[in-house]
């Protein structure tokens, strides 16, 4: 029976080429022109999980992007893991701030990826973390060293907010039963400080329009005489924060978590550097809500920006014109306890009773989802935690991130288990933005760190 | 002798069908694609003024667009009128509010304009009027009824800020000599309220920019910790007025000519229905400076408005992303005596100063423009103002405009003469709008008006 680290040293070729090969597949979930190449990568990932191993695999569909689901029952007495995933990627604009094309993956070095990193929209995000599973799935298959139950959950609606997910969850409640689910969808420190999110935002996302006049105007004409509905919004939007950065929308902090004194003191241990911090993304300062530090603002605090603004003339040139109609895309960050659906409520209240005379206003909710904690006695993060000692040589650190896995607190509510974040990216790694990359050293990291996890959590659930 | 009333009976299905072939051509200056067809019209306005009697036309090249120049010198003991026009246009966006292609002319009848209009960008501004001056020289040329010298200089940069217009004007000044400039580029308050412009505003038009960090980042990683440049934009731009509406840049209206209070009871004579204005615009409530009425507000006071705004992602879905930049196009509007240079200057350094630690600003002034006042007891006014009353039977009412034709001012200050703004456009013609049209009866009473203007011109200069 062959370790993991020598089938990685064989294999780890057709890992990578693998791995390429769907991602050059622009599976963009939020781009409707994109929809036969978002079926494709299902497709494709049905396949990988058969090849993988799986007995059973199934394309599910949905009113939306079908959900691929696998499994591998070895033993109905033994514990299940259920990995969760998503085959669709982020849009991948600005085009332009690509160095290569976003879905022609090309290995290339980096001063934090001296092995080399794989370049494409979705290397990280989540194409890659994802496919680490279905590989590890594939040593242990290939070894007979899988040591439980296995189920494999991979949506395609994950950058769209999941639509359709729940409710397959909730109707499939029996087949997805399991002991732990577990995610690589999130990020670690560094390569030499592994860490375990154990915390996650909740989000609420929704879209606002302001009209003004029935048509656009000549601003000389009108300018100073009508309301404009660029400046309106803009007025709108910066109220939202007020002085020292707090959300002004009235019963937003209501629900929010007070951490004590002593656990922002053992946050504060995390190994961070603001210089670095600032560095890296060539600011001279930081900027949040008065009274937290950098890593409060971005994972214990709430928050609330704009996505996307637009209105008016936006090509070359000058126009001298008064919109007819303005847009922004704003998203809020939310903090275990807020529930998301208040809040988009809260926000929509709010927002409409900001307009001035002279304009209307509409928002439009998005999508949303709960934010979530990992208790770290859980038998989950105990297990995951000795996968990591046991291929990074330390234990991790737990961690709270400040992104949104909004399905994560569906998943307790409907299949009452603990979710397992473990993930391997880096924060550096541009997900979401041009250039998006993911390390090979933490894709075959991660493709030998899960196998260490099925075999712990058996143990500590069957002996424990 | 033919009447100027009979030619045009005559011959006005081919002043329409010429003015439609000017239309077809999309002469957008600020839009480098159609740089082509911006030099084909010039080539277009050369042959017509040739057509119409000139005896010289140049194709005069400038460092941007060429400016076409033509004359007929019939005695150089006679007074000369100047023509000044612009055969470029705005840029048709947005494209879908159109009914029907801007550069596909179209005559269809509407509520104010029983006898059809021209539906084309440019069929206003400036095309079509302008055009009223080439058939009206064609009809005094062929009937032997040119009482002057003419000039015509029509430009093809005006929607752009006339950016080498001012130099061609300070490098030609003994060739553009001349005893009045005549422009039709403005509008009449309605078909049986003839009006002349006495007033313009003048204006500074500049593109800001705001960069935060150094790429675009995931809005659920680094929400809340830093500077989020449309945020940041959204309060700046919002900061510029106060509750008031009054514009909070240091010095901004320091030089603002403030009206009597008989001159602003004058100005509130001209007709004017606050409902129908509400209506015809479809919004509850008008908006603006406190202390001043909707009239005011539009022509003697300077206003601020956004004119574009743009940043992170506007596609279809949603995208949790913090953009690394945003940008905005704005224009202020001046009135007589403030420096438009000067209100550049600090706009720039007022928005600069208000750039928070965490993102830099950049403020790119794009054009601008002096306000104007022209006195109604000149020659030219009288002129004019004899010319509506044999044409429309009712004397017409001076009025003060808010839009900017910048380079009137700079003809005052090089070539020493008062422009005299004859418009026939109406306010709801939509230039710089979405299906932009121009009345054929007032294209026609255009051409029928003009003529008069150049006879009483010459009696009452020679006379006078």
């Amino acid at each position: 029976m062959q370790s993991i680290q020598s089938y990685i040293n064989d294999n780890k070729d057709r890992f990578l080429d693998e791995l390429i090969e769907l991602l050059k597949i622009p599976s963009i979930s939020a781009d409707s022109a994109y929809k036969k190449d978002v079926l494709k990568t299902a497709d494709a990932i049905k396949i990988s999980l058969e090849k993988a191993g799986c007995d059973l695999v199934e394309i599910c569909e949905t009113e939306g992007y079908p959900i691929v689901y696998g499994e591998k029952i070895i033993d109905k007495n033994l514990p299940t893991v259920l990995v969760y995933g998503h085959y669709d990627v982020q849009p991948p604009d600005p085009l332009d701030l690509w160095n290569s094309p976003p879905f022609e993956p090309v290995i290339k070095k980096t001063e934090k990826h001296p092995e080399g990193a794989i370049f494409a929209r979705g290397a990280c995000d989540d194409k890659g973390q994802m496919y680490m599973h279905v590989k590890a799935l594939e040593y242990m298959t290939k070894n007979n060293e899988l040591p439980c139950n296995v189920k494999f959950m991979i949506e395609g609606e994950e950058e769209v907010g999941s639509v359709n997910l729940g409710k397959f969850v909730a109707a499939n409640r029996e087949k997805l039963e399991n002991d732990v689910i577990l995610i690589s969808d999130t990020g670690m420190i560094a390569k030499d400080v592994p860490s375990i999110t154990t915390g996650l935002r909740g989000l609420s996302y929704v879209e606002v329009e302001v009209t003004g006049p029935n048509r656009d105007l000549h601003s000389g004409l009108y300018g100073g005489a009508v309301a404009n509905p660029i400046n309106v919004l803009t007025k709108m939007i910066a109220s939202l924060h007020d002085e020292n950065n707090h959300i002004t929308i009235p019963g937003f902090y209501d629900k929010v978590e007070n951490l004590s004194d002593a656990e922002r003191a053992e946050m504060a241990k995390a190994p961070f550097s603001l210089e670095e911090y600032k560095k890296s993304l060539d600011i001279d300062a930081v900027y949040g809500e008065a009274g937290y530090t950098t890593n409060e603002r971005n994972s214990i605090r709430p928050t609330l920006d704009v996505n996307g603004i637009w209105g008016g003339y936006t090509g070359e040139g000058a126009k001298t014109v008064i919109a007819s109609k303005a847009y922004a895309k704003i998203s809020m960050r939310l903090v275990p306890h807020q529930e998301w659906e208040e809040i988009t409520e809260l926000f929509q209240k709010h927002f409409e009773s900001l307009a001035p005379a002279g304009v209307r206003v509409k928002v439009n909710p998005h999508h949303g989802g709960q934010g979530y904690v990992t208790p770290i006695d859980s038998i989950g993060y105990q297990a995951a935690s000795k996968a990591y000692e046991q291929t990074f040589g330390k234990t991790p650190i737990p961690q709270r991130s400040g992104g949104s896995i909004p399905i994560v607190s569906l998943f307790e509510q409907e299949l009452k288990s603990k979710t397992i974040l473990m993930g391997f990216g880096l924060d550096s790694d541009a997900i979401h933005s041009p250039n998006e990359h993911f390390g090979v050293w933490n894709y075959l990291k991660g493709i030998e760190t899960i196998p260490w996890f099925y075999k712990h959590f058996t143990e500590l659930k069957v002996n424990g």
